[in-house]
Parts: structure tokens; C-alpha cells; sequence
């Protein structure tokens, strides 16, 4: 090819690509004469489950606070120096370190050669050696069992064990998966089934983490929503469950019952009590329990304590753990550890159906296998250095201070927040988020209607462009009608979160008196 | 808890256990004289969608394999001394070594602190830091952007530029993914709407990779076999394209076209001619263009090369290049780095319209984020060392060395496979398998059909049980009525290659004779 056509194609692709970026409509006829052929795939012509799925974590607010980082990058003015992303649970993003072993491990796997250097750790290259030897070719770039790599599986099902205080746990019950979210996805994929009051309908809570709905969205499932009760710390009333499955049951066939303990975004942690009546409820009514337990080490609150449903379900009695069908999740990215780029993750299946094993086991085997260094990262956080081993006590301080850290401020955010008149916060019990409940004033209510705009998405919009925080509103998780909330991560430093919690007071201070 | 209980537990769950795995069927009745419930989710209750699916490539001969080399190193009897996985393109697990270059980024984005350490090059040590500048907070732990790492797409925009002559790429047309498999099913899944006749109807080539036909079951879509010409060398006739479109217009609406080249499993390199017709019938039908070309530095025979659609499309000028529609997939799991268990990949969509591209950055968004060691692998991918650099030479001996014993493995594979009597196999043009066609004797036929068996299967079985070779059977991509194949991939080293395809031969000999 000579160079003038590459130059031609150049700048005939550029000028057509910067018209795309303007979002003006291209022209009906280029500009050698051509007319273009009708689009194959249209809105109109495109997959309309697709088109009903909606994720606020990373919504148009998010787009937004990408657009005023560049914007700052490139000098313009703003009314603030950085934007700060408290939208999403991305702890390393917020300057959390990672743990050093975890990483040393890591970085032994990818390259082998490391196992001669006379600085790592002992421990550390035992656990590389012992992860390679699990893998194809000793690489960690051999696909694994789809299932996930076998020794792995053995890990966690003996750190299940342990967490649980001796309920026995499977290896083959454990499926390694990219990120909890696959799993969840997954799951959710064998449980629908049937056509209109026939279709599959799944209990989640409100407010829920919107993966939840944007699954049932996608796989034309029927989303069933309980509330939890603000009031009494986000905490999950049976009645409510009751009331909602009993309304359901009118207009699809509820089949699964979602909780998220500690919760997202709410921050409760459940009671033992609770999730027995939980299992109880579900066995009664016949539904799936998918118990999302990523969160299982971020619990701050005195007197709070994490009980996986597992454990309980087990300490039931053989009427609820011989029949009970549950699936519970977990991953490397929240936690301590905060590993969300690896896409780590597994979840353990209890009292399924063989014939649906077998069934899930094949659905896996068509993406091949998770990412073999996610799985890697799995296998470190339910077997980590143990007392006696040269790393040790390092990992013990790094764990201690992250998790000090986090309950410090779960604790600075409730505090801060409720000295804001028209704002009140739950205690953050657990996970990485406050959920405050915020009073809009009437005629902020009507501007945003007017505009076609939740009104908490409004509020949110306003805080991002004259602070450059960060936040999701209320409505991308669910909430009862009439009130409004936002989500906002704990994670930022110690220092950076008090000032970011005081611009919220200036900012909700300022916009209460704007609108009133 | 106490300990007898914890016992009690085990003892129950355990003999549970060990009865499931016997294939027992559960006692109705547990020996606390409790009758358990039925099940929520049984075969018969479950998404049917999934039940449809197959997937061939980790189908029952895998599972059979595994079994056998655990029987092999519980130290039972077999005709053979260790299982050899032929089934699969997962290159390093057949002792192919990874790229020195990239394992050594990949160490430095896990753990930072080996920065300081001499004994890296100074390249890697840079592309490191790019890579770790690009994520939040410097880790490799932070979620990305959905899309991926603004810099790799950059990267890989300019590495496509490079590859395709100067034909200009937008990164915005860059999605990351997790391995192409991920990309291949997001994509198909926009395209399906539709119920009945409107149902949407995707082309794909006898015989196909699996994942093609695992997708489109799972989606619920039609599969339009369009059929290979194995006589020649397994090239694409556009009349078969236009038969089966026609056909199938019928019954469905024929809406996408998917291409491998080179081709899986039948290592056929589509000469740039057949590209263009391919172009050509698509606008002219209406159909949106898949390119799988994630074997693009797979090509081995003389005469052959490999040309992407993209650049094919743009030197087809505008009436072409300004309409068409094409999604095309790389990965990091083939061609010279075989780097699979890092599910690094990407696509790059052309002339997708607007608002479907916004809809499809949306769907990704709820996934969070392809897995980062894979967007950083693929960086180095599409920028590897440059002339000058003090890795560059490494790398491209390491690279010529993987590449010609690959080409001088397919010649090898193509050579013994034809000196069988019953066997006949097309050149390994590219890619990395041979799916050799194979004269089944009819009593042979009549045994597997009378055993319900694909005639395929049972002979790939066979093999695996008498040789220890584990092949996949044609019937698991599809192939003519009446014909027969396997695949096999040319990954063994070239002594243990040539070892394995001369008991393939002695099988097939044996068999033969056998069943005449």
C-alpha cells in the first residue's frame, strides 16, 4: 500500500471518528457519494433484556467525574483540585495498600525465576512452589480445571472449615469464579426458568447492590423487592419477606432468596437470630438461598459478629442442612484485602441437585476457567502465612491496621454525618459504606422532576460539580418511595475522608439553603 | 460449639458426601427420621437454555482423562504411562515457556518493590510503571475502567494501526475482555432479539470452536450452519454462505456472521480473496461481521498469510468500510505467548452505531472489569520490545523459537497423519490443531450407534483408554453426515509429538483391523 491512501484513510476515519465524538449524526451520504447501508444492529434491533439493564455504581455520575478529571488535566477551572471517586468499593484506588506476602507470592508465580532470589521469604516461595506445582506446565498461563484449580478448592474448603468452627466443607462443592459477581451471575443463570406467571421471580433487598437487579434484568428474571427497615439499623423484618413473597406469588414464581450480609450498601450486619429465621422462612417457602458474603471480615460495630449462613444453616440441624439448597460467595476484593482486579472469587453450593451439578459444572467449562492469578490470590487469602512462618507477623500487622482503619472510620462517617441537619446515618456496622438518608427540600424535588431526574440523582450531580466528590444516589440501589439517600465508600485515608465528610456537610448546608 | 457435635457433623456430612459420590441416590429419609424437601432447583426446574449447551472441547473424554490420570498416580495398571491432553490449545501445560519478557512486567505490576532491584531490565521496568501508572493508586488491585486501562486500549489501537498498514484505530473502539471467549459472548448477546421466524439467527462455520454453539444455546438463538470444503483444505465457498442464509431465512432472522481465521479447528488461512467476498455478501445481506482472529501469528504455509478483516474492509474503500459492522477478538491466549490462564483479551468494533455502543459500554460495567494482570499482559502483547531496547532481542528469539517449532510441528502433524491408511489430513496452515478426517469401519459404526455414541467418540474413547491420548471428537464442532474427525493440537514438544502421532497411527491401525 503506498502512503498517500494510508494518509486518505487517515483522515477520511478521523474526521468521520470526531463527529462520532461531537455526537453529531453522521451524514446520510459520505463524501465520496456512497450511500450508507441501514445499521445490522439499532436500538430498536438489539437484544431488549440488554437495553432494561441499569448499574448506577458506575452510571452516568461516574462518566461525569471521568469527564471533570480530564477536564482538571487539561487546566480548566474548577471549584475544587481533585475529584474523589467514593462512588465503588476500589480500596487500593483510595491508597490502601496491599499485603505484602500476598504480592510477593504473585509476583513469584509470574515469574519463577524469583524462587532463586535469596530475599523472598520462605513462605512465600513454599506457597508459589505449591501453586505452580497445581498448575499445567508449572505456568500460571495454563487454563485450570473450569471449576478451578483443584489444590485451591482443597484451601478454601479447610479454611470454610475453620471460619465455620468444624462444619465439614467439600472441595467439590467449591467452584472458583472471576470475581463473586460471575458467581452470582451464574447462579442466577441455572435458577431461571418458565414464561410469564410461570417466570422465575428472585428476592432481593431493598436498597441492594445492583448487579442483583441488573442480572435478573438481563436474564428477563422477575425482580422481587423486600425492604429492609431503616429504622431499626437496615435491619431484614420475616414479615416484610413475607408480605413481599405472598405479593409476588400473584404475577411470577419467586424460586431464590438473595441477602447480602454484611450488607451492600446498607453496612448492617445480621444477626445470628435473623439468619436462622432466614433459613427457616426459606425452607418453609421453598426458595434458593444466595448468601453474598464478600464483606465477611469488614465488621466494626461492638457486639456485632459475622455468622456465615453456612455455619448456621449447619448448626440447625439436619431438618434445614440436609435439604436447604444454598449457594454462598466470596472474593478477593473487599475485605482486608481489596484485591478487586484480580477478579477473584468462589462460592460453595450446598444441597444441590446432582443432575444441576453436573449442569453448572458444564455451564463453566464453556468460558474455560477463571483467571488462573485471581485463583492464585484466592488460595493466599484462605491460606495465609501462619504463626510460626517467617511472614507471619508481618501479615498480621498489615491486616490489623487496614481493618483498624476501616472501623475507625465507619465510625468518623456516622459520627460526622449526623451533626448535619437534614442528614441521618446508620451505624456502619460492616462492609465499606454509609448509606445516610438525606432531606431534599420540595423545590429541589420539583427542579429535578422537572429535568426528568431523581431527585437524589440531582443532589449527587450538584455535590460532584461543585466538590468533586464522588457519590451514588440512593435510587440506583432502591429506597422507599419519598426518600432519598446516597452511597459513600469509607475508604478513603483517615485525613482526606474527614474533609471529604465536612464538604458534604458545607455542600448539603449550602444546597438545603438554595432550595428552601 | 462442642467438639462432639463438630463430630457428629462430620461423621453425617461426610458419609453424605462419600454417597453422592458413589452415584447412590440420597436416602429419602435421614437417620434423624427427618423427610427432606424437595428440591428447589432440580433438572427438570432449571434454566433450559443451559441445558442445551455443549461444550465438547471439556466434554465426557476430558472428565474420563482426568479420571485416568488419577487412577494412573493412584498407581493402577494402563496400557500407557502418562495422559497426554491433546485436546485443548493450553500451550505452556505442554511445556512451551512463556515469554521472559512479559513474566517479568508482570512480576514488577505485582509486587513494586522489585523496581528496585537491578537484575530486571530497564524495559520492563518502564513498562511497568506505565502499566501501574495507568491504575488507580498504583495497584494492579484497583478496578479498571469497565472498557479497560485507557493506555492498553491506546496501546492496542496502535499496535492494529501497525498490523493493518496504517488503516487509522480509535481506541474507543477498544473493548478489553476476559480472554476473546468473553468478548465472542457479549457481542452475540446484543444481537439476539426476536421470537419464533424474528428469532435472530447467527452463521457459523461446520466445524466450529464450541464456544460459537455453547453461546447461541445458551442465548437462545439459531445456529446456521454454514459447511466448510474440507476437499478444499477447508476454504469458505460463499455459495454455502448463500445456501445457508437462504435456508435459514426460512425459519429465523440471519443477522451476524462469524468467522475464525486462522481456523479452529480446521487450521485453514483465509487467502485475502475469500476476505473480500466475505465483506462483500455480509453488506449485501445484511449481516453483522464476527472476526475471530485470535490465532493471527499462527500461520505457518508457505504462500499463506494472515490479513484482518479490518484492514481488508478499509482497503475495500468507504462503500464498504463506512458501513460494514465488525466486531474482531485477539487474545493473549494463543499465537506465540499461549498465555490462556490470564484471560487477556480484546475486540474492536467498527461502525457500530451509537447508541448500541453505549448500551454495550454498559453492559461490561456490570462485570466491573476485565481481570487487570490480563489487560496488563495484553499490553505487552500489542507492545512488546522495540529494536534497541535491551530486551528486544530475547524476545524475538523467544518468539521465533515458539513460532517455528510450531510451524515445523504442523508440517510433521500433516506428514505421519497421512501415511495412515483410513486417515487423511489438510495442511496445518495455521492456528494449532489438525482435524484430520478418519474412515471409521462400519461394524465399528454400529457398536457406538447401538451404544448411543457419536461413532467419533467412541473412537476417540477407545483411543484414550488403550494409548492414554486424549483427543476431542469432530462431532463435537460439527461436521458433514457421515464423516468423522478428531481434533488434535500440535502443542507437545516435537520428540513427544512425534511419539504420540505414531501410536495415533498404531491405534488406528489396530482399530481398524479390529472392527473389519
Amino acid at each position: 500500500m503506498n502512503h498517500g491512501t494510508t494518509l486518505l484513510w487517515k483522515r477520511r476515519a478521523l474526521s468521520s471518528l470526531s463527529a462520532t465524538r461531537r455526537g453529531l449524526p453522521k451524514p446520510k451520504m459520505s463524501e465520496n457519494g456512497v450511500v450508507p447501508r441501514a445499521k445490522v444492529l439499532t436500538i430498536d434491533t438489539m437484544n431488549p433484556t440488554v437495553k432494561n439493564v441499569e448499574y448506577a455504581v458506575r452510571g452516568p455520575i461516574v462518566a461525569r467525574a471521568v469527564e471533570l478529571e480530564k477536564e482538571l488535566s487539561e487546566g480548566m477551572k474548577k471549584p475544587f483540585a481533585e475529584v474523589i471517586k467514593a462512588n465503588i468499593g476500589d480500596a487500593h484506588a483510595m491508597g490502601q495498600q496491599p499485603i505484602t506476602f500476598f504480592r510477593q507470592v504473585l509476583a513469584l508465580c509470574s515469574y519463577p525465576e524469583l524462587l532463586n532470589d535469596s530475599t523472598f521469604p520462605e513462605d512465600a516461595k513454599s506457597r508459589a512452589r505449591r501453586i505452580l506445582q497445581s498448575c499445567g506446565g508449572n505456568s500460571m498461563g495454563s487454563y485450570s480445571a473450569s471449576q478451578g484449580i483443584d489444590s485451591v478448592r482443597q484451601d478454601v474448603a479447610r479454611y470454610i472449615e475453620r471460619r465455620d468452627g468444624g462444619v465439614p466443607c467439600d472441595p467439590d462443592d467449591i467452584y472458583l469464579t472471576t470475581g463473586a459477581s460471575d458467581g452470582i451471575m451464574t447462579m442466577l443463570k441455572l435458577l431461571v426458568c418458565g414464561e410469564g406467571v410461570t417466570r422465575t421471580g428472585v428476592m432481593i433487598s431493598i436498597p441492594q447492590y445492583p448487579l442483583y437487579s441488573a442480572a435478573l434484568a438481563e436474564l428477563g428474571a422477575v425482580q422481587i423487592n423486600y425492604y429492609l427497615n431503616e429504622e431499626k439499623c437496615w435491619s431484614l423484618d420475616i414479615s416484610e419477606l413475607q408480605r413481599a413473597l405472598d405479593e409476588a406469588r400473584h404475577h411470577c414464581n419467586p424460586r431464590a432468596l438473595c441477602i447480602i450480609n454484611p450488607g451492600n450498601p446498607t453496612g448492617q450486619v445480621q444477626s445470628r437470630e435473623c439468619i436462622e429465621d432466614v433459613i427457616r422462612f426459606a425452607a418453609k417457602e421453598g426458595l434458593f438461598l444466595m448468601a453474598d458474603e464478600v464483606y465477611q471480615d469488614n465488621v466494626y460495630a461492638d457486639g456485632c459478629q459475622f455468622h456465615s449462613f453456612k455455619k448456621v444453616l449447619f448448626e440447625m440441624g439436619p431438618e434445614y442442612s440436609d435439604t436447604v439448597e444454598l449457594a454462598s460467595f466470596h472474593s478477593t476484593s473487599k475485605c482486608y484485602m481489596g484485591e478487586c482486579g484480580f477478579r477473584g472469587g468462589y462460592m460453595e453450593i450446598i444441597n444441590m441437585d446432582d443432575e444441576v451439578k453436573a449442569q453448572l459444572t458444564k455451564l463453566v467449562s464453556v468460558r474455560l476457567c477463571p483467571p488462573v492469578p485471581g485463583q492464585a490470590l484466592m488460595d493466599l487469602v484462605v491460606n495465609p502465612p501462619q504463626p510460626g512462618e517467617p511472614s507471619y507477623d508481618n501479615f498480621i500487622k498489615e491486616r490489623t491496621a487496614t481493618l483498624s482503619a476501616l472501623a475507625e472510620k465507619a465510625k468518623l462517617t456516622e459520627q460526622i454525618l449526623n451533626t448535619v441537619h437534614g442528614i441521618s446515618c446508620n451505624p456502619v456496622q460492616g462492609a465499606m459504606y454509609s448509606f445516610p438518608r438525606i432531606i431534599i427540600p420540595e423545590k429541589a424535588v420539583k427542579e429535578a422532576t422537572d429535568k426528568g431526574q431523581q431527585p437524589d440523582m440531582f443532589y449527587c450531580m450538584k455535590m460532584l460539580e461543585e466538590t468533586g466528590i464522588c457519590l451514588v444516589p440512593g435510587s440506583g440501589f432502591g429506597q422507599k418511595d419519598g426518600t432519598y439517600h446516597f452511597r459513600m465508600t469509607i475508604l478513603p485515608p483517615r485525613d482526606k475522608l474527614q474533609i471529604l465528610l465536612n464538604k458534604v456537610k458545607e455542600f448539603h448546608q449550602k444546597f438545603t439553603k438554595h432550595y428552601s
